[in-house]
């Protein structure tokens, strides 16, 4: 009896296309205090850390925080850097720039190291400047920077924050869940991640996994109550309930994300599932006659930066509509100095989506009249 | 082809129960740039001030705040309060010892006015407190203390707040949906509720309605980026989007929650069904032995307190599993001093389910061995 309209496919940097089943997981009230819900929450955490390579008795917690990926990156820089820390902020886009907006709003001193956004932060630069100034005691780097899709060298920086023996801060909102990585190993103290980014949830809450021994020397610097790490890991530890409200529904999905994230085969099976649609996207792209911003050996599995092409007859917001109207949701571009846009390739998306966005590309151009390349 | 297993019922101060065509509304994906989502956010405000008697020709403005209830409290406080200003906090129960908190952490000057936790707030104890000290630029209030049910005397409280010309920040956390209000009448400079209490949203949230001058006046005054009220208010001026990801599955549901309300008739049906589920629920547990925790003029219509009943066969938490295991979820106490629980009667209840609650109840207290007060 329930007539749902059809909905657009999400090429987007998120919210994603998620799974019917995934959705259907939220047609559910649990309390939040009951033993079904907190049950929930333990498996999800434990799911979370196991993804991570890492575990409790690892000694890693996952700490869920209400709100969007950027409330999970603010609890954490606000939560962990002491009165007298600086944070050494790598920048090659404008999701590391936030991450120094935050040390500002909260009047922490921090040093930005800005790379071009069509190149990966240095590890060798990092190192400099962590020798040139002994006062940084924790860094940053956004691991898949989502605003152009670059792929930042997480093991060699973290190798390099490693040897200097300082805090190591990752946002790896649009990269966990498809890319691999062991936080042990690459000596992460707190990674944060997204309910609905690779693990194909719904938005309502970040996920922080973070080293506990960091975690709890953490104590007496947090500088709000709602977004305080270290009394949201207490308060999950001693009765498994949240302290404040939780979003039951998106935790309900989340569980089913987790469950269809492991059938697929983990983290691994996602990462080629998004990696074949990305080949097949730039490849049909590219035959339309786009060219993406990045080199080949930048991409991400997640999303990718596309220039406008060299027309006079190709204007975006008439492109995007023109695909909406479609049934597909691209997203502007997040660059400061080149024409582009982006195409998400994360979510419950395979190649047979892929091949009906390039052929909705092909007709849209062509309504607009934009001259396609000949045929090889 | 799809089973889920029953839920029980929530009567607690939530998450609450909601509708299925409200958790229905959910399986969808829109993109949070989409102009189908970005019109869906506008109508869900403006509505949401409608029921607040207001609009935004009259001056006010309503701000959604990714996160729980608790958030949308820490973004007015953090957000709206001077450097140089100081926090009246009305305190009645551990709502209000809340905002206490979060000025706290903030730094912000404040002084608590504590009353008894079986007494509403004094009007005038406030009038004497902000005569006492002129250093006092802001009042906060607790229209509905959640943690004992207390309803305090708002209009009473609003008239000696707007003669001494201070700010007025009212949590309604707990009122607003079900308790008739005028955000402009009462002089509330900004009111914060949730999505996921009398609106029967799921949770996900916070709602703000702010006096736009007073929003305004805030430039410069944010305290975290998250949480920065005025911020997120111009991030939905300009483009009608969320500075971060919404989550758009609770608006969605929220949008059909409005609707629902509003063909209950408003904020006076629903009032009128919580109202009628209080007396069913308070007649029927005296008729058990129970005893409120508060005078019947206190009493607000979304949660109940009660007091253990003086048997030594009653244990609180084997009443709770008990009623549990039979499908109805209560809640404990928070109380500094009585030993008691709690009993919502918010949410997507009605009668039927007051009335079932009340043979679970009449059945558990029997498995336990509880005397029953003789039958009239």
């Amino acid at each position: 009896t329930l007539t749902l309209p059809p909905d657009k496919l999400l090429f987007t940097p998120g919210p994603l296309t998620t799974s019917a089943t995934v959705k259907n997981a939220m047609l559910r009230d649990l309390g939040s205090r009951d033993s079904e819900f907190i049950e929930l929450v333990r498996s999800v955490r434990r799911r979370v850390l196991a993804l991570a390579g890492v575990s409790q008795a690892s000694g890693y917690e996952a700490v869920l925080v209400q709100g969007s990926g950027t409330y999970g990156i603010e609890a954490v820089v606000s939560s962990v850097l002491p009165r007298d820390g600086k944070l050494l902020v790598l920048v090659n886009g404008a999701y590391g720039a936030r991450i120094a907006t935050i040390a500002r709003v909260h009047g922490i001193a921090f040093q930005e190291l800005v790379c071009a956004e069509d190149e990966p932060v240095e590890p060798l630069a990092v190192e400099q400047a962590l020798a040139a100034d002994p006062a940084l005691t924790h860094v940053s780097l956004v691991h898949c920077e989502t605003s152009t899709g670059a792929l930042n060298p997480l093991a060699e920086i973290g190798a390099v924050v490693g040897r200097a023996r300082k805090g190591f801060l990752v946002d790896s909102m649009s990269g966990f869940g498809a890319i691999p990585l062991d936080v042990s190993a690459l000596g992460i103290d707190f990674l944060i991640t997204s309910a609905n980014k690779c693990i194909e949830g719904v938005p309502g809450f970040s996920i922080v996994i973070a080293r506990r021994e960091a975690l709890e020397a953490s104590e007496g610097r947090a500088r709000t109550l709602s977004l305080d790490l270290l009394a949201q890991w207490r308060g999950l530890e001693r009765d498994g309930q949240f302290r404040f409200t939780p979003p039951t529904h998106a935790i309900l999905a989340f569980d089913r994300a987790l469950r269809e994230l492991e059938a697929e085969g983990g983290v691994h099976g996602r990462g080629e599932r998004y990696a074949a649609n990305q080949r097949t996207l730039v490849e049909g792209m590219r035959a339309l006659g786009f060219r993406t911003f990045l080199p080949r050996a930048l991409h991400s599995p997640v999303i990718t930066t596309f220039l406008f092409p060299d027309d006079a007859c190709f204007r975006f917001e008439e492109f995007y509509a023109g695909l909406s109207r479609k049934g597909f949701v691209i997203y502007p571009g997040k660059l400061t100095r080149a024409a582009c846009f982006r195409v998400g390739h994360a979510g419950h998306l395979g190649t047979r989506d892929i091949l009906a966005l390039l052929e909705a590309m092909r007709a849209t151009l062509a309504e607009m009249g934009v001259a396609l390349p000949a045929k090889r």
